[in-house]
């Protein structure tokens, strides 16, 4: 597998995107995007399990079933959510612009919308930039730029697989729940590949890779309104259908990357944070528990403060753990703070303290929980909560 | 029902208690209390859901099981967790002590700490201290102040409840989740009555009230090692053993009286919290339902950040419910904060923004979410969330 570091939405064959400022935000920065397949794609798609989700998210819910997706329109700084009919009628608007736009047809568009909930859309200002959204086969970037909202820096990636006489390339770009205006919030990510696939495995591949990615991360608990990721793929890259066998599991590899890299990166600019938290959990009876014990130890606050401050807390970890709904036996366990070990067996083990707190004063922090019980693994992301994060959360600005 | 402001767990007649400093604590303040009931006294006591409780709550939960409890020995400084067999005799010792002392059978005695986790308890040091714990009938505000770690305050109530013939006293004391030390968790509460009642009674009228106040606090959604609620009810009040009925129901509603004021105030004394957050759910299909909504909105950090800000965000709170798993019409939901209606019937309802900031700027905070969709109401109680949590949970101490 290669890295495109450069990579994003138009890396594969056969697809072009672009964006403009629509003037949504008041900050006058791109809002407006368009992705478009040049030809008919397969489509998955993963929604939040928000119970009042946005309207594009209900607009999608129907979209998706059809398993074909050409054409994605987004927004940045409104999440058409909390608008009741009108936000579903704003929703099917935007699908109808994008298609006069590129002559695609409405049951082919996604529709996403992230920035201020409680807002209804101003679609006079997006009426009149829907034909001037630029469309290029090198406008990934510009694209990604234009669905950030409190992001300090759009996050893109794109990845090849070789597979037998053909090169398949997989790309995405995502937005962060950067939260600094109040009731902003959204996770939003979408993949491209030219490769060809069916939709049964193509859906089952990323439901797999964002469990074991976008679902294991954690910076403020909360889950949005409109978090959705979505993956089309066109098969431009031609060859056999993709539907299982090695091929697949190759390309799965790199749908996984192309996740895991953004789902980081997510977390990376998360407000507020400093470090990214990797936490492992081995030995749990099986792998369930084990992403249990994972999320709710990246996503402790206590845990988040302790390595905020440097400090090597196993008893925090602990304390995090034992929430999980997971039976724990500390008589079996064994803690480490990157590679140093402070707990073993029930009992503190002695380590030296100025090497975990240097391992925590990274950029990347690493915490290992093994609960010497069964087979069971899982890794999630998290990251330090710092000051800043409750002054971001807390500025007045409604 | 009366309110005794000065009251707490010395007030109902025949119980006496103490505190004095066994120098488990480095500040050599109170560390270590006694509580001791005259006659033999009904108990019953809930306990942590934490996997890895701490070797007190194990211990405890085998004396439970009698329903009889005369006395209880409880430390500060340190909470013999994850502390393995050796804290498991360790708590043993405590209560051989406290029978020494007292002439109670072991088996009627409990046994509670709360302090830094994973650290052996200094027995030489208790094995001192227990013969000098000074036991008085008023005694209720030392042993309150035994207990506390980083509490700014002691947390004590009484109140009286006249039945024919008779006054029943229900005291008790608290201490909260400060966590200022790192690895410091822990919320305990110790309530004493001198009503006659049934151990099958109380267990039920305690995990009532308890399910409806302590349960239904957030500070910052950790669940410690070590969290118990302990009520001793020794009969010193005399009359016909309560068992049920209109005596009971007037007895209950005293215990929860108790239990909401020291519940609170764990809450108004939180670590960088300044703000009382009191959150209302009505209109739940049920009240399972509404209880789950009002926690969650209580524990976000997207609400505790906005209330920090004065921010009438109810943005916030829709984002924060639906997450509940709980089903939520915007079409049949309001939202008030204060008395102020911000969203009605899906829609933002237009408000008075600075009487709305008013309410937000003030010591106690109202939020009320009404859902529109059956009879189910519940109360949650939570805190806003500064700057100061961070710092004081990061500071570098360990």
């Amino acid at each position: 597998m290669e890295i495109l570091a450069d990579g994003g939405v138009t890396s594969a064959l056969g697809f072009s995107a672009g964006g403009t400022i629509a003037g949504i935000k008041p900050s006058g920065a791109l809002d407006f995007g368009l992705l478009v397949s040049d030809q008919p794609a397969v489509s998955a798609a993963v929604f939040t399990q928000h119970a009042a989700p946005s309207a594009c998210v209900i607009f999608n819910r129907e979209q998706a079933k059809s398993g074909t997706t050409r054409a994605l329109i987004v927004n940045s700084g409104n999440a058409n959510a909390a608008t009741g009919a009108q936000g579903l009628a704003n929703a099917r608007e935007m699908a109808a612009l994008a298609s006069e736009r590129t002559g695609i047809p409405v049951d082919q568009i996604m529709v996403c919308s992230t920035g201020v909930i409680g807002v209804q859309l101003p679609m006079d200002l997006l009426r009149q930039a829907t034909p001037r959204i630029p469309l290029a086969s090198d406008g990934g970037a510009v694209f990604a730029g234009a669905i950030m909202t409190t992001d300090t820096h759009s996050k893109q990636i794109a990845v090849q697989v070789e597979l037998e006489g053909r090169t398949i390339t997989i790309g995405g770009c995502a937005k962060g729940a950067g939260m600094i205006h109040p009731n902003m919030a959204t996770m939003l990510a979408f993949i491209t590949t030219d490769a060809p696939a069916t939709h049964g495995w193509l859906e089952g591949a990323l439901k797999r890779c964002v469990a074991d990615t976008f679902n294991m991360i954690d910076i403020d608990s909360d889950t949005s309104t409109n978090d959705t990721v979505l993956i089309m793929a066109n098969g431009a890259a031609g060859g056999p259908v993709i539907s299982g066998g090695s091929d697949a599991e190759a390309v799965e590899a790199g749908l996984k990357a192309v996740c895991e890299h953004l789902a980081t990166e997510i977390v990376r600019d998360a407000e507020g944070g400093t470090k990214l938290i990797t936490v492992d959990v081995t030995g749990a009876p099986d792998s369930e528990s084990a992403r249990k014990v994972a999320r709710i130890i990246a996503g402790s606050l206590m845990v988040k403060t302790a390595v905020h401050g440097n400090d090597p807390n196993w008893g925090r970890i602990v304390g995090a753990a034992g929430n999980a709904g997971v039976p724990i036996d500390l008589e079996t366990t064994t803690i480490a703070v990157g590679d140093i070990v402070v707990f073993r067996h029930g009992e503190p083990h002695p380590f030296d303290h100025a090497s975990a707190v240097t391992h925590l004063a990274g950029a990347s922090v690493r915490l290992l929980m093994d609960l010497g019980a069964g087979a069971g693994t899982a890794r999630a992301w998290g990251c330090n909560m710092s000051e800043a994060y409750v002054t971001l959360n807390s500025v007045y600005t409604t």
